[in-house]
């Protein structure tokens, strides 16, 4: 059984055994690839408002951070990140954090949540956010190099998060 | 003569006294409106991979940064942020720093200028970059708070800037 829970120290080889593949290939996030570890963990774990893991047991399948997007005017808007371990990737995983993250990013008071950088090759990390109520809000052309593919189109995608909706 | 240059340490005060008053007031970036000087200096002096200032003889007139606008695979994209003084405005400098801004990235290496929250009601500063080249990219719906208007919409500009191309 798949549970969601906060990111505890201890989780961090867990986390990091996640992040690692996922920057180093540099086809879906805005990281350098050469990054870090001590980078990494800065950047996940401590900018962020809050970071989570999905635990099977004692293991790590994957994780999100959520945070402020912009500062000032702009707090009201969330940003978040999600990462799943290769080996559990067609469990439903990263739809699971899509959906604890907008509930926790309602409890903290966000209004919406915005993803600034969805590389237009990962179409299911695409379709994904759509089923899961977010809009394709802007088309960034080239914004985005790709290792394999060159440069390419990058997504602002967006969803208003009402205190009502149910999700 | 309005001469457009590096910025200098002692040109502080006189960028301050630009910044300060833009930032209070809150209708145009987000920043903190009661941000203080310190962190003012940092995010628009020390982050930024450059700052200049628009100078009329030893009076400072204008700013603006220029910086990579995401890490790793998005730094090819840039992202400015651009202040002219109350007394100086509606003689042209914003459009200057903007050209000046263009010019200064493509020798950066940057191929493209992205901003990533132009406040809707900010009609002016739109149609200004609409001038000088830029495209809405996206529309955020509500992602400003602004102090007088409530939650507008902002909006995501973005100009790709081909080497070939005068500006």
């Amino acid at each position: 059984m798949i549970t969601i829970r906060h990111y505890e120290p201890d989780d961090w080889a867990g986390v990091w055994s996640i992040l690692e593949p996922v920057f180093r290939a540099g086809e879906t996030y805005a990281y350098p690839t050469d990054i870090d570890e001590e980078s990494a963990r800065t950047q996940w774990i401590e900018a962020p408002a809050a970071t989570f893991v999905a635990v099977e047991g004692a293991t790590v399948l994957g994780s999100y951070y959520i945070k402020a997007n912009q500062p000032g005017q702009g707090e009201h808007v969330c940003n978040c990140g999600y990462v799943v371990a290769e080996h559990a990737r067609g469990r439903g995983i990263a739809g699971q954090l899509c959906e604890h993250s907008q509930r926790r990013a309602r409890e903290l008071g966000f209004r919406a949540m915005q993803y600034n950088l969805v590389v237009a090759t990962n179409e299911g990390a695409i379709r994904l956010w759509q089923r899961h109520g977010f809009a394709e809000a802007g088309r960034l052309p080239g914004a985005f190099r790709h290792p394999r593919h060159g440069f390419v189109d990058a997504l602002v995608m967006y969803k208003p998060l009402d205190a009502g909706e149910q999700s």
